[in-house]
């Protein structure tokens, strides 16, 4: 099979049509897909670990806000009309806390145990950003938004414990407070930077060399503003080695069927 | 012993000066005090039905905003410092979905299986309706606040199903408005009204007849502004029937170490 091209507009893709497109094979990040539409990060876990997993998000609201949690077994959500296993751009397998594959359909590996949560993601409030002026450069390169995993600690959950993953956007110095205000409308996907400016206060040596995703340029005036990531739980997956896990590949996430505003407060 | 009196001021006290009059046996309605300090809905379940409380919480976030959960038999919370056992005004006691106690004092119902879980309340925007002009039926009468029953189902999550459950705020018309906007603002904690208006359409036949709480008048000119209400997990703990469960009276709530402005956004 041959992988299809990528339509001439991802953005005007609607979910169903950008999860059939992921599902014959595209492997693209998705950031600016589907615009309007709600991506999702995915982690897939036993049900013995649904418990200390649905805990570790709720005392790490910033970095995993639940947006929906299957049942056992279960392959599609109620936000996520398509089929979990394949319809997502690529997937990453964890045995013991060890990414051991990176696949376009997890099909063979997904087992009737697993609870699969999904997270909301910053690319949400994306669009939001650029309506309000604030440029968002991996949209502009068309990659993939910086990730670094960072030395903040979560606070654990029973069996799981891990750093802060975040995201990065450089934003230029006078449209910070305007990336803050629309962002903090988002509170369930992420919300609200979690921190502006220096790197090296969150542990992070090299901004040229992120853990996860593409780097991007920091341009003279622009301010590296941080945003807790949904990557989050893969980074507790690795810390803390339950048997198997799968997750979505970074910045390859679930389009859902929710609508961005759904997530907009007030 | 002797219920000590209320102070004469009870808005002005401490979490921790409160807590230590709830725990030498006065028994009161919480609302309006320890102004700009968060009050909380109690539920303590069995360790075994956690996932499916904090699944249901996840599925029902208007009427259960998790703020905290404890490990199992733990009397304290990271955002209550007291005893969940004694610093409460009074609890009910539910033995297969009966309550089968009204309380002061929880100490010898207390397991070492028990996860407790602080819950949002509504209480925490009544400052704010007050800053905007809207007045508080029952903060003005110093009574507790009115609650139903609807005939609204909450999303099921494992053995957990039930009705929501509302508290009543009576509103003039010209200000429901402002109402809907000040409580908006406080997602976290029921934010804003779930319904406007007739009662019928939730299933509540007589307004004057709460389920729990006391009536309020309804003047000429005002609307009934309906709020999801933490006493919901109390309602499907009565038709899901776990074996043992450990609620706040209605109304009687935990006052927490959190300020109020910790739940506001953006």
């Amino acid at each position: 099979m041959t992988a299809p091209d990528a339509p001439a507009d991802p953005a005007a893709s609607t979910p169903a049509q950008a999860r059939a497109a992921f599902r014959a094979g595209l492997r693209t990040p998705t950031a600016g897909w589907a615009a309007g539409w709600t991506q999702a990060n995915l982690i897939a876990l036993p049900r013995d670990f649904a418990y200390d997993f649905l805990l570790f998000a709720q005392r790490n609201p910033a970095p995993c806000p639940v947006l929906d949690v299957t049942e056992p077994g279960e392959t599609s959500a109620s936000i996520f009309a398509g089929d979990l296993r394949t319809d997502l751009p690529a997937y990453r397998i964890y045995r013991d806390g060890v990414p051991v594959a990176e696949v376009a359909d997890a099909t063979e590996h997904w087992r009737p145990d697993l609870v699969a949560f999904l997270i909301g993601c910053s690319f949400t409030f994306e669009a939001a950003l650029l309506e309000a002026g604030v440029p968002v450069r991996h949209l502009e390169t068309g990659g993939n938004v910086p990730m670094y995993r960072t030395d903040q600690a979560c606070r654990p959950a029973g069996r799981l414990s891990g750093p802060l993953v975040v995201s990065m956007r450089p934003v230029p110095a006078g449209l910070v407070a305007a990336a803050v205000r629309v962002t903090s409308r988002y509170p369930s996907v992420h919300g609200a930077p979690v921190h502006v400016g220096d790197p090296a206060a969150l542990g992070i040596a090299d901004l040229a060399a992120p853990d996860f995703g593409d780097p991007v340029e920091l341009r003279e005036g622009e301010v590296p503003v941080f945003w807790a990531c949904g990557v989050t739980p893969q980074a507790a997956v690795m810390r803390s080695r339950p048997p198997f896990a799968i997750g979505h590949a970074p910045g390859h996430m679930a389009v859902t069927d929710a609508r961005d505003s759904a997530y907009l407060v007030p």
